[in-house]
C-alpha cells in the first residue's frame, strides 16, 4: 500500500480501497512539498538535455508544464504503469502534442516499463525503434491517441468523455459504477485557436460533460511572439459562456497543490471544466518567456547555466537522482490497486447483472457478433438513391448491434441514418424545443454544423478501447472536406471509423458548385489506410457496408448518392469486396468501361448504345481502388485486360488516379454547376448519348494515333 | 435627388450629399412604415413561389429575414445598382448562402439589372445561362464572394472589412476617406458552429474590425430540429468575450426600424458588431418555426393558404405589386450619388495628392508593375532550403510592391516570408507583450494557429476588388489541409491568393506522420483551377513564384522544402513555367527518371549511379502538372518519351495521378515516420543507393513480363 495516496472521496468506483486514508489532495501534495524543489528542477532539466542531446525539439512548453505534470500523474490521475490498458483507467491527452517530452518522462518516471531511460534518450534520434516520436503515437505504451495537428487532440478527448459516459450509461448500476474514468486533456495557446479546437469547446459544454478537464498550459507565446499578437480574448468567460466551469492558476510554475486540488475539484462539476494555469515557457532558460524557447535546443551554455543556477552540475547530463526516483517509486503498485479493485467489482457486478456483465466483456473485448445477418440479402427492384440505401443496409445493424454510435453534422433528413426507436446521445438535462431528447444511454449523435469535430470526436470514441464503440459519422461528401485532418488522424491511428458521405456526385444538382465534389475522392483514394468505396446501387452499397464493418483497423467513406440509382440485375456484394469486377464479359470487346457509383449505370447504357453502332463493350464496375489492389495480380489482369483492349471510365470527378486502370476517362477539369441533377449531367456530357459519342471518338483517335495508346486520354 | 435617403452623419465619405436631409434613419423608417406590411408578405410569398415553382430549394431562412432586407438594402446599405462594381461600395456576404433567394430577390427589387424578373425565375430550373445557383456565386452581378459551405462567408467578410482597414489606412488623407465602406455579413446558427467561422469570430475582434457588421439570424433552426440539440452557449456573452459589440432585436420578423438603427448604431461602435436578430423560420408558413421549413417547398396547398392568411389571391403566383416596385424605385439613383460624390471626391484627392491618387488607381485597376525585375536572376551555388529560397525570391517583391499582404498562420520563424522593415498588419490600439506592434497600414498578418481561417480571409481581400490586394498565406503544407475547403473555394472563384506551403516532404523529419504530408498533393493537384508547384532548388523556386504572380485568375501553392538543397546546374526558371523540362537529355537513354521539388537531386543522383551499373537515364524535373497539361502535344511527348523508353517518378508521395506521366513509381503508400529527414529518406527507401537497386529491379522486371509495359508498377 503506498501510504497517503487514495482516500474514499477519491474512488469514483464508490468502494473503500483504504480505510487507512484521510488526507485530501491537497493536504497530501503539501505533506510532500520538501521533495517538489528537486524534482521539477530535475525534470525541466531532464528536457533541457534531451533537446540538447540532438540539437532540436520542443522544450519550452514541456518545461512551463512541469507542475502540472506532478500534479496529474503523482496525485490526481488513476492509471496503472504495469497495466496501461487496464479498462476503467482515466484517459490523458496531450493536445499540445509538440510537448511530447512532458508524457514521456512522466511515463517513465512513473513506471511504464516500455519507456525504458534508454528511448527517452531516443528523442530525435536516428533510431528507427524509437517511442519517442516528436508527437505522441498512439502505437505506443501509455498513449491514448496521436496527436501533433492542432486542436485534435482536444476533440479526441471530447470523444473519450462522450465514450465513458455512454459506456457508464449502458453499463453502470446502482453500487457498480464499472466505467467511472475522468479524461484530462492538456491543450496549449493553439488549441484555443483553431477552428476544430473551437468546436469541441463548443460541443463539450452543450453536452455538459462534467468528466472532462481540460488543463491550459497559458504561456501566452506561440511560434511568432506573445499570443496578443493574435488573440485578445476573455478566454474565461468565453469558456464560461460556452457552458463550462472555470478554475485559474496563477501560479502554474509551481503551485503544485493548487492545480492538484483543482483538478480534484473538476470532478466534481457540473460541467466539463477548463483549468487555465499561468505558466512560463522555458522556465529558467535565458529565453523564458520567449517565443524562442518553443522550438529549438536552448544551446549548451545556456544549459549549463540553467544547472549551475539551480544547483546541479553542469558536467552531468540526464540526471535523474534517486530521490527524484523515490517521489514516483510507488505509483506502479497503487496502479495494481486500482486494477485490482476494479477487478474485484466487475466480479461482483458479474454476480449481480451476469446478462449485463456478459454484453460488458464482449464490449470490452471488441467482439461484433451477428451483424452480417442483418445486412438484407437482396433489395427490391426498384430504383433507390444509395444514401437510402445506406439506411437499408446499415440501420437494421445499428439498431441491433450496441457497439456503433451513429452521428451526423446536421443532415439527419438527408443521410437516412436513422433506425426505428433509435435515443439521442444528450446531456439528459436539456429539453429542446423541438422536443427530440435523449441521454447518455442514447447512441445517435446530433454534432451539429461541425465537421471537423464530428470526425476528431468519433476518433476519440473509437480510440476508447478497440472495438468498445464503432463511431459512424455521416454528411455530404463535400463536407468531409471540413474534417479531412480528422478523417486522416483516424487513419494514421487505425480507429475505425466508418464515414457516410452522401450527395456524392455532380447528380445531387442545385446545391452547385460548392456542393458538388470533384476532386474529394481524389484525395481520400489517395490517403494510406483509409477504405474508400463508391457503390452503384443498393446491392453494391451492401456490399461497401460489409467491407467497411470488417475493416476494424482503417476508417472507411462510404460514397453514396442524393438521386435515385436504378437496381441492376449483375451487381455483386462480393464483387464490391475485391474493390471491383467484370459486370458483363463480352469476349469480342473493342472497349472496357469502367463504371463507379452513382454514374455506373452509365456505363451500361453507355454499352448497349455502343453495340448499336457495332462496338463490343465490356463492363467493369470499380467501386474501390484500395480492395482491388489487395487482390492478386492475375485477378487485377483479368478484370481489366488492358493488354487486349483500351479501357475508359466514366466518373464526373477529376480523372487523377484513374490513369491506373484506364487509358481514357469521361471525368470532370473543371468544377460543377448548379443545375438540376439530370441537367448537370448533360451539361457536362454525362448523358449516355454524349458519352457514347466521347468514346466513339477516343476509339477513332486511337486508330489514328498509335502513341495515344502510351497516354492517358481526357475525352 | 431620393429624398431622407442621405443625412451628413450618415456620409462616412465626410462631405454633405444634401443638406436638406435631417431625419435619422429610425425616423425615416417609421415614416415609411405603411408601406412595409404588403413589402414583407409580397418578398415572403414571391420566396414561397419560386420554391414552389420547381419543388425545391431553401424558402425557410430567407423568408424569415425580410425585415433585415428591408433594413439593409432600403435604409443602411451604401451600394450602387446601376454601377455593382462601383469601388467604395459596401459589401454585402450572405455567409448562410442556401438563403441566396434574400439576396436574389432584394438585388432584383433594387434594380441590379442582370437580376431581370425572368432571371429571378430561374432558379431551380433547367437553364444553363441562370444567373441563381442555389447558392450565390461570385460571377454574377452584385454578388460579392461565393458562398454556401458554411462558415467560409463570415470568414471573406473579415477579410473583405481588413482589405478596407488596410486601404483606408494606406491611402486615406484628412479630409479624404476614399476608402470607407462598411462590411454586411449574414449568417445563420451554422456560421456559429463552424470552427473557420469561430476562428473569423476571433481573429476580427481581435483586429478591432469595426467596420464590419455580422447579422445573425437567429431562427433557433438547423436541418435536425432545433438548435439546443447542439448548442446551448451563451452567443452573446461569447460574442462579448470575443470584443464584439452585441445588439439584440426581439422581433426580427417585423422591426425594419429597430434592425435599421442597429446597423447604423454599429457603424460607429470601436469594435465589429453582432446584431443577434430573433427570427422565425418559414414564417407565414404550416411550418414555421420547423426544420421543414429550412430545405424543402411548402408544398402548393400550404403556398395558397399563405395568401388567403395574408389578403393575397391563391391563383396569383411571383406577384410583385407596383407599389411594392416603388417603395424601392429610388434605389439605383441614389446609388448614383453615392458613385458621384465619390468619384467627385477622388478627383479633389488627386488634386491635393497627386502621387498618392496615382497610386491609388493603379491599385484599383489591379495593375502590377516592375515586380519581375525584383525577382533575383540568379543564386549562389549553396545549399538552400527552398522554403528560404521562397524567401530569396519573394521578400524583394513584397518588400516594395504594395498589393501583396503576407499572411503566416502563426509559422514566421519556419517561413522565411519576413522582409526587411515589414510592418504588422495590427489592430494599432494593441501593445503586445512581446513588443511586435503594428497598424492598419501594414502589410503582414499575423492569422495566429488558424489556417483555414488565414486562407478564407485572404478569398475576401482578394475578393474585395481584382488586382488590389494579392493575399499570400504560409504554413506547413500539411496543415493546408485544415485550409482545403478555403483553398478550394478560391480556386472556384478565381481568386488569386499564393499559398507558401513548406515542410512539404518526409525529409522535413522529426516532427513525424503527422507532420509528413503523403496524400496532401494528389488533392492540391487535382483541384480545378489550382496551380500547385514543387520546386527543386532555388532557381526553380524562382520560376514557382513567377508563375504564381503572373497567375491571376487562379491560386497557388508553391510547395517547399524545409531542409537544405542543393542549388542544381541543369535547373531552369524557364521550365518550371512548362511544367516539367528535360533536366538531363540522354538519347541512348534506358529510362527516364522523374525528379520532383526537394528529391529532384535524387534522381540526379540515381542517373549517376545507374550509369555506374550501365544504365542510361534521361533526366525529367517535374514540378507542376497543370503547367504542363497547358503545353502542346508535342512538347509533352517530346519531355516524357513515354513510347521509347519507360519511367519512374521519384517523390515520397501518394503516386495517386503520376500514372499519367510515369510507368513505375517509387513512391509512398504509407504515413511517415518521426526521424531526423536523412533517417526518414534511407528509412522508406529514398537514398540514392536503395532508389538505383528499384530502378534496376524494376528494368528486369520489365524484360521478364511484357504485360507491365501496360501496367503501373510502385517500386
Amino acid at each position: 500500500m503506498v501510504p497517503g495516496l487514495v482516500n474514499e472521496t477519491q474512488n469514483p468506483s464508490g468502494i473503500p480501497i483504504s480505510k487507512k486514508v484521510v488526507l485530501s489532495t491537497r493536504d497530501l501534495v503539501e505533506k510532500e512539498k520538501s521533495s517538489h524543489d528537486k524534482v521539477l528542477k530535475s525534470y525541466r532539466l531532464l528536457i533541457a538535455d534531451l533537446c540538447q542531446q540532438f540539437g532540436g525539439g520542443h522544450p519550452g512548453g514541456a518545461i512551463g508544464m512541469a507542475a502540472i505534470g506532478i500534479a496529474l500523474w503523482k496525485y490526481v490521475m488513476r492509471y496503472a504503469p504495469h497495466s496501461p490498458k487496464y479498462f476503467n483507467r482515466d484517459r490523458f491527452v496531450l493536445s499540445n502534442g509538440h510537448t511530447c517530452l512532458f508524457q514521456y518522462i512522466f511515463l517513465h518516471l512513473t513506471g511504464y516499463k516500455a519507456m525504458s531511460f534508454d528511448q527517452l534518450k531516443s528523442y530525435h534520434s536516428e533510431r528507427y525503434d524509437a517511442f519517442c516520436p516528436g508527437h505522441p503515437e498512439i502505437e505506443h505504451e501509455g498513449i491514448e491517441v496521436t496527436t501533433g495537428p492542432l486542436g485534435q487532440g482536444i476533440a479526441n478527448a471530447v470523444g473519450l468523455a462522450m465514450a465513458t459516459k455512454h459506456l457508464a450509461a449502458q453499463f453502470n448500476r446502482p453500487g457498480y459504477d464499472v466505467v467511472s474514468n475522468h479524461t484530462w486533456c492538456m491543450i496549449g495557446d493553439a488549441c484555443l485557436q483553431e477552428g476544430v479546437g473551437l468546436e469541441a469547446i463548443s460541443l463539450a459544454g452543450h453536452l455538459q460533460l462534467n468528466n472532462l478537464t481540460v488543463i491550459y498550459d497559458n504561456n501566452q507565446i506561440t511560434c511568432d511572439g506573445s499570443v496578443d499578437l493574435t488573440n485578445t480574448e476573455d478566454i474565461n468567460a468565453k469558456m464560461r459562456a460556452t457552458g463550462w466551469s472555470v478554475i485559474d492558476i496563477e501560479d502554474g510554475c509551481y503551485d503544485i497543490a493548487g492545480i492538484a486540488d483543482a483538478m480534484e475539484r473538476s470532478k466534481k462539476s457540473d460541467k466539463p471544466t477548463f483549468i487555465n494555469v499561468r505558466t512560463i515557457i522555458g522556465l529558467g532558460s535565458k529565453v523564458q518567456g520567449m517565443a524562442d524557447a518553443h522550438g529549438a535546443a536552448f544551446g549548451v551554455e545556456d544549459v549549463a547555466q540553467m544547472k549551475r543556477i539551480w544547483g546541479f552540475s553542469p558536467e552531468e547530463h540526464f540526471n535523474i537522482g534517486e530521490d527524484v526516483r523515490d517521489f514516483f517509486k510507488g505509483l506502479p503498485a497503487r496502479g495494481e490497486q486500482y486494477v485490482q479493485a476494479w477487478n474485484k467489482l466487475v466480479d461482483d457486478y458479474t454476480k449481480d447483472h451476469p446478462d449485463l456483465a456478459a454484453r460488458f466483456r464482449k464490449r470490452m473485448n471488441g467482439e461484433l457478433i451477428g451483424w452480417e445477418e442483418l445486412v438484407p440479402k437482396q433489395f427490391p427492384d426498384k430504383d433507390t438513391a444509395s444514401r437510402a440505401a445506406s439506411g437499408l443496409v446499415f440501420n437494421p445493424v445499428a439498431e441491433k448491434i450496441d457497439s456503433f454510435m451513429v452521428g451526423t453534422a446536421d443532415l439527419s433528413p438527408s443521410v437516412n441514418m436513422i433506425w426505428p426507436g433509435k435515443e439521442d446521445f444528450q446531456n439528459p438535462n436539456i429539453e429542446t424545443a423541438c422536443g427530440i431528447n435523449g441521454s447518455y444511454a442514447g447512441r445517435y449523435i446530433h454534432f451539429g454544423v461541425r465537421e471537423h469535430v464530428m470526425c476528431a470526436v468519433s476518433n476519440g470514441l473509437a480510440a476508447f478501447s478497440p472495438g468498445t464503440i464503432i463511431p459512424v459519422t455521416s454528411s455530404f461528401f463535400m463536407f468531409y472536406l471540413y474534417a479531412a485532418p480528422a478523417v486522416r488522424m483516424g487513419a494514421l491511428q487505425h480507429l475505425q471509423v466508418i464515414h457516410h458521405a452522401t450527395h456524392d456526385s455532380i447528380g445531387m444538382g442545385e446545391d452547385g458548385p460548392t456542393h458538388q465534389p470533384i476532386e474529394n475522392a481524389a484525395y481520400f483514394r489517395a490517403m494510406p489506410n483509409l477504405l474508400y468505396i463508391r457503390p452503384g446501387d443498393s446491392e453494391e452499397t451492401a456490399g461497401a457496408w460489409i467491407a467497411a464493418i470488417k475493416a476494424n483497423g482503417t476508417p472507411s467513406i462510404i460514397s453514396t448518392s442524393r438521386h435515385k440509382l436504378p437496381q441492376l440485375k449483375q451487381t455483386r456484394r462480393e464483387g464490391v469486396l475485391k474493390g471491383a469486377y467484370v459486370l458483363e464479359e463480352n469476349e469480342n470487346a473493342n472497349i472496357t468501361l469502367i463504371g463507379v457509383g452513382a454514374e455506373l449505370s452509365h456505363a451500361l447504357g453507355v454499352a448497349k448504345k455502343l453495340k448499336e453502332q457495332g462496338v463490343e463493350a465490356r463492363v467493369v464496375s470499380f467501386p474501390s481502388w484500395r480492395l482491388f489492389e489487395k487482390q492478386s495480380r492475375e485477378y487485377k489482369r483479368d478484370v481489366l485486360r488492358r493488354h487486349r483492349v483500351p479501357s475508359v471510365v466514366i466518373e464526373p470527378y477529376a480523372p487523377n488516379g484513374w490513369e491506373r486502370y484506364a487509358d481514357a476517362a469521361a471525368c470532370m477539369t473543371t468544377f460543377g454547376h448548379s443545375l438540376p441533377g439530370t441537367s448537370a449531367y448533360k451539361y457536362f456530357g454525362f448523358d449516355n448519348d454524349s458519352l457514347t459519342k466521347k468514346v466513339l471518338g477516343y476509339l477513332d483517335q486511337v486508330k489514328t494515333d498509335d502513341l495515344l495508346r502510351h497516354e492517358f486520354v481526357e475525352i
